[in-house]
């Protein structure tokens, strides 16, 4: 059984070496993933320098292009982020908007080139908005070609209102903990499973637009 | 390769016999269907008497049950909504909380009895509200234990505001052809990866909830 | 200064008697009222037989018009919904979508008939939801005519994943408190200033579709 | 009648200055608003060094406070953002984020800074998105003080999937020209109205915290 690649794209507002209560939970999930033979890299986002746009590269001095290998050599995609104002982060859309990029390009199967990969989510916030977050953020990434298991977000977030963080009080919710276990077994199992037996370019590919529709529909 | 089984929901509002727009589009992914060994039931929710509520069996009448029966025989559950106000239908969303039901059943393995089925989503409506119906829809159909893989969407919307609706103008759309195309080969390619090889129990069930935390976590 | 009515919309799952804490929250909403000359009524939707559809009236044993004049005779209207799966509950779509309804009608100044009230919002659930639940919903009562003040919107919710609920634990939170004054003080004070000033008819009828373009656009 | 001033916060991705889709429908409220004695100004952000952040000034070279000394000084905002994958852009999230460094200032009667103040939104996409990306910018923004009048709101967006944008083909529909009609006018009357009757410094303040619950509730 190979060794999968898991990467954490943590999408805080804040570079480093600030705490991150979203890095705090998403560490978690890497000691689940170190008891799988699975090996983990954490990219903070806002230490880079990644302008908006909607291509792969926007030109001199834009370090997307870095990101995106790891995210291209990755098995596993875990997007990290916090919520502000009740949904995800500003750098979290970001990273998104820049992966609209990939649709550009296909793998040797004439797929997009996150097909085959596993997404999974972590959210942290004082309060409200986790399920907008994961929600949104999932399904971007199944546009984009990765498959999302079971029970592939973990979160925590306190009571209405502003209030304390993940670090401070979350570290002993037995439902974060429950999803964080649920969560990093299931992303794992998938990948294991794709890597065993990747999807097949049936269907889902632009080559076929012409020559395959049913009942020339 | 045994033959699958579908079940589509479709959530309009409009009793029988009143056109669907939505089981139209639907209906082209039944014609994918019928070209890959999948068996295809529709029901129209409205047609039967589901009162509000989260379990599984809310008092005599209930005919949520005999939906529920068909959903655990499926392989593939594909929601099927319209867009009423930018979001999806009322009857998608008491689906999905008379589902919050399963939560308090386990299958043979000690997972949430929609382990090891796929989710795809169907939406139509005369204009915008699209991802925010099916990013809802297939979150939710994750907590519930289904495997959403990539391009498990596929929807028709207009033009912003009031207009004509799928069935009458949206048959010719290419986008949405290839999302149909796409989204029925992809659930399948997974389905039968999951008939083939289900997620292990391993790290998603309540039994291991005490015994089971790394670095006593 | 006349007495203002305030029409609450519990759209909570559960039929009378059953405890909703939903409810639960907009009777501290109404306390404030009753200190500002408001008349308030609270309406459980589910109580009422209300089939789905988009118009004001679905034929035989459609008891939505009964909401629907009360509707039309408050100030203000308080939607009020628990959250379940993220979002708002099917019964508060539900009533969204019979709202649609409305948008046949006019009031003597040629606008939609909901026009020159207000809108607020009470949401709670035992976690995670409300700002999703608040936004769509104070967002289509926008555009079914109403206006949001500021902070038009109270709400509890607890920590994340299943727990107790509002009139369990949340009753003493400052933040939910503060929200609730916030929230009963700034729609009252709109509806006073919309009563005494309502929205004039100009630019916002469509009446003046032709006639009223700037530069012919 | 004294002349309002309304201040645009374009959140496309592109600087200037490549042609802005969302702002070839802003300028179309412009129109109206130069026809109601209204003064307009258009702000590009990403023209401007704007960090990640939610603190009102994040250090030296941050632009942000140029921005924000021209909100404060707008009777009306709006709020102007294209849709990526679903939402908001990433430069409307970064706004707003940045926006809740005034949650830490209060105007003169002690409320929020944003107090009598009027949002309206205006959204462009290619597809799909336009009810997600004005209902979270508009609840967020009476979160910080706003209000929201009736139909605030204009946007296009074309069919399902890629294709053109409002520039290219969106300028003759007549769903967004009506829309922004009515929203052009409903801000202004808004405004108007907030500027003669402010919403008074009752039940909506920090200060009135601890002496002012109904039956010491």
């Amino acid at each position: 059984m190979s060794t999968l690649k898991a990467l954490f794209l943590n999408c805080t507002l804040k570079p480093s070496p600030a705490i991150s209560h979203t890095e705090g939970l998403a560490r978690k999930v890497i000691e689940w993933f170190d008891t799988m033979d699975v090996e983990s890299e954490m990219v903070r986002v806002v230490d880079y320098r990644v302008p908006t746009g909607t291509s792969s590269y926007e030109g001199e001095g834009d370090e997307w292009p870095v990101i995106l290998d790891k995210i291209k050599a990755a098995d596993i995609i875990v997007m990290c982020t916090p919520i502000w104002f009740g949904v995800r982060s500003s750098v979290c859309q970001l990273v998104i908007e820049r992966l609209d990029g990939t649709y550009q390009e296909r793998n040797a199967a004439g797929q997009y080139p996150l097909y085959n990969k596993v997404a999974g989510v972590v959210v942290t916030g004082n309060e409200d908005g986790a399920h907008s977050a994961a929600e949104t953020t999932l399904f971007n990434m199944t546009h984009l070609g990765c498959t999302v298991p079971p029970n592939a977000d973990t979160y925590w977030v306190g009571d209405a209102g502003p209030g304390p963080s993940y670090l401070d009080v979350g570290q002993d919710s037995l439902y974060t903990k429950r999803t964080t276990r649920w969560m990093a077994h299931n992303v794992v199992h998938m990948a294991r499973m794709l890597k065993a037996n990747p999807i097949p370019a049936e269907g889902n590919t632009f080559a076929e637009e012409e020559e395959h529709q049913p009942h020339g529909g």
